[in-house]
């Protein structure tokens, strides 16, 4: 059995690009931020349209939804499932940030972002993102910025389980 | 009352862009892509979550989905509601000429466009949008491109109705 703990992970997150660093709640306000952001990890099934539902706004024209899923294979090898492992306090946190960087950035109106954490059979969301903007290239920039930045800086594991065996690695490669 | 009716996008759209003919049933099989593309056009109120069952497949790792809805201002004006008036027949086929194209273009898995027709309330879904791929860029860039082409070439347009009005411009500028 293959088992790699990806420890480095953590050293990585903890080496906090100051640059990219963003007092939000300076210029929003943290209450209004609070009503822009939704970002939960949860052990059970993500809702979806529950996602869409808390970013749609009527001064929004566009929300891009991206949904994270298992698939049923890793290069052209059979999984049978996965296995989420997060550090949640530290998780959660640096969602917030992405989330609010992306407000920032792009001007969007709302933000969810939910990810999993356990096991997911092979179909099941792992990761929701859905993003509210007047126009829709803010949308679908914004959301593309959360899931890459996501998978750079928020500290969770994937565990790919095979026939075989299983191996711990990035969660959103 | 202002009222545009946009007949030149009727010829904009007769004058097909041969150059992006995509003999995509020849590559894929009829059947297949029968199973691969869900494009409707309705009166009543879209199902987001039934577009992104369709899309759902074992063999994607992610899902993107784009809402168009109705906003409560353009340019700055109130905006009451929205009609939308399609030309049935070539705005479906136009429409499953687009995700023909993105299945080829992007190799995504499955795509639905669903399209509304008549009055729309403000936060009411126009259009939604989507793909499932084996990796998240793909579904990006597919899902970016049908809304991107659909505005250009379906045969759709809109009237927004003001307190003062009415004005019929392109359904997706």
């Amino acid at each position: 059995m293959e088992l790699l703990v990806p420890l480095g992970r953590i050293s990585d997150w903890q080496i906090a690009d100051l640059s990219r660093e963003v007092n939000c709640s300076m210029a929003f306000g943290q209450d209004n931020l609070l009503k822009m952001i939704d970002i939960q990890l949860l052990t059970t099934p993500l809702d979806t349209l529950g996602c869409i539902s808390f970013v749609q706004s009527d001064d929004s024209g566009g929300i891009d939804v991206f949904i994270g899923t298992v698939r049923n294979a890793t290069k052209g090898k059979p999984v049978l499932r996965l296995e989420f492992e997060a550090y949640e306090p530290m998780a959660v946190a640096e969602m917030r940030k992405i989330a609010e960087q992306a407000i920032q950035k792009f001007g969007v109106k709302r933000i969810a972002i939910h990810h999993r954490s356990g096991i997911l059979e092979i179909g099941e969301a792992a990761v929701v993102i859905a993003v509210s903007a007047p126009h829709r290239a803010a949308a679908f920039d914004a959301c593309r910025y959360c899931i890459d930045t996501l998978k750079e800086t928020v500290p969770i594991w994937k565990k790919e389980i095979f026939e075989d065996g299983e191996v711990w690695v990035a969660a959103h490669p």
